[in-house]
């Protein structure tokens, strides 16, 4: 896979946590949840001891389209969620979708004919939300 | 990639709270936390109300490592946590845990001399984690 089309990138006028407020409420219009949320330069602080730019995991999960694709691949949960990486990157902050067809792709479902569909309308719902974060 | 190598797998003759115990266990023996856990079938119930089996994404990180490839790749944070599934299967509870090396190789960095061995160094102490919950 390449990895420039690996996501789909929104960089926003904001600070990091209103990103992620932005990030959230343009998820939840398209059915995906934040179901974890990682917060890395924390954990670099506090295990590490080290300094590192804000830079936030979220996964997001769409319960219907999981629903199709464990109870069809149980191991498709090794993929999931969907992360959306939030990253401090100068005066603003790099929003960074995973781009779930690729994913599915990459994972090896590119000819499931049960899976293809769920990583294409994943995908789609993703890109709407990385649209919506750029008007 | 062949998605029959995406994970190392272990049964364990265990219910489902415990094998998450022994897992957690297990990663921090070998460095890694656990910083998220979902349970999908608490989802499935709550947010489309169905019935699953007990299914839970544990997403695990070695802070050390990632801070290397985080430095190195900003990018690859769309890969991390390392997810390890744990799920019902039958009356045993199956634990499956990423591979790892497959994962960067899958997601393009197959070449790249800075996250080659970060993802090899994974994958070693992943199979020892396996080892150790088959032991």
């Amino acid at each position: 896979m390449d990895t420039t089309t690996m996501s789909h990138d929104v960089r926003l006028d904001a600070d990091h946590e209103t990103a992620i407020e932005q990030v959230t409420e343009a998820l939840a219009a398209e059915g995906f949840g934040v179901l974890s949320r990682i917060d890395i330069h924390e954990k670099f602080a506090d295990k590490l001891g080290v300094a590192f730019r804000p830079y936030t995991i979220l996964g997001a999960c769409n319960p219907a389209l999981a629903h199709v694709a464990l109870g069809a691949r149980p191991e498709l949960g090794l993929l999931l969620p969907c992360n959306v990486v939030v990253e401090r990157d100068g005066d603003a902050t790099l929003v960074r979708i995973i781009d779930a067809e690729q994913m599915m792709d990459m994972g090896g479902f590119a000819d499931d004919p049960e899976i293809k569909p769920v990583g294409e309308e994943a995908d789609l719902r993703l890109r709407r939300v990385a649209e919506a974060l750029r008007a």
